[in-house]
């Protein structure tokens, strides 16, 4: 059995500490100098795992999204093509975002709103490119919901993707601004009434 | 007639300064020192008008708030009660954020990502004061179009409220972070059918 070379596991310990520091300061406040003390590491050991902050801002960024895939992605798939599976993906990402898996709630939306006004750089870039990730996935699930004659054939489905998105988006938002978790009753409203209109 | 005191047009200026430079760096750029510079005022000059920084970044929210009403709000409750008036908030609203009247497109939804995660304070406690203004606004249309027979009876108006402002910031974020105006039809589309949902 292959075991995990030590640089290796350092730097996935790494990860989880730049995961945890970014969900605490953001993503633009993640730097050699934070994380070092964070992870109790000199800067020098940092520089053995990544080129720059970029570097090491956007492997934290891909380390988000890989748990997000493992945990609200991979089970979602696993449901029958279709509503189910979009369901799925909904309440997945709902216990996703209230489970304190990474402390700021979705981390993935909290990067979109941190770089939606940045300058382009590779971290934006890294944060569209996911973000178009994650619209392409939602527009693929609507249209398997058509295939299965459950959506309306006439369905849009970047519309249903966008208006998805916005649900996710309003209660990530009203949660982090009120600090209530009322919230995910009302984004539960919303979506079934989304469903309802994309399936009648 | 009467006349506006030298200082408070200096104050007035000042301002508008203050919400241009807001629009570009965030309110938590908004400092005496950077204000001091984009208006070509000494510091000194700033504290005759600001108790403190947050007390600047207050003021300047307030100031977008009022254009927010004069632009937004007033025309929309110029129409009939009911959908009307929600439409006409609805298109005021897109209409704002696209006319660049603030740099940063929609202000106040930018103070609210900026500041959701803020530690307690008064600027937060502003920006949440705003959003419950906003949020109660659009819940008093709403059931205005109860009362006027168009929405239905069981309309529960914080639902409808949760689901408008998710649609506003649905358009906000996707228009800011994929730099395109094409999200303008698709909030369209997503207001067209959240109305429709709740009429019939």
């Amino acid at each position: 059995m292959a075991t995990i070379p030590k640089s290796e596991r350092t730097k996935a310990r790494v990860l989880r500490e730049a995961l945890s520091l970014a969900g605490s300061v953001g993503f633009a406040g993640l730097t050699f100098g934070t994380l070092a003390e964070q992870a109790g590491i000199s800067k020098s050991g940092l520089f053995a795992h990544f080129e720059s902050k970029e570097d090491l801002q956007i492997q934290t960024l891909h380390l988000a999204e890989e748990m997000f895939v493992d945990r609200v992605l991979r089970p979602a798939v696993k449901e029958a093509r279709g509503t189910p599976r979009i369901r799925r993906l909904f309440d997945g990402w709902m216990e996703w975002i209230q489970s304190g898996a990474v402390p700021r709630g979705d981390i993935l939306t909290s990067a979109a709103f941190e770089f939606d006004d940045a300058p382009d750089g590779p971290m934006r870039a890294a944060v569209v490119e996911g973000h178009g990730k994650m619209q392409g996935t939602i527009e693929r699930l609507a249209r398997q919901a058509v295939e299965a004659g459950q959506f309306r054939k006439k369905t849009d489905p970047a519309q249903f993707a966008f208006e998805f998105l916005g649900i996710v988006h309003a209660h990530h938002h009203a949660r982090r601004l009120l600090r209530t978790d009322q919230h995910a009753r009302r984004a539960r409203a919303a979506f079934d009434r989304l469903l309802e209109t994309y399936t009648r």
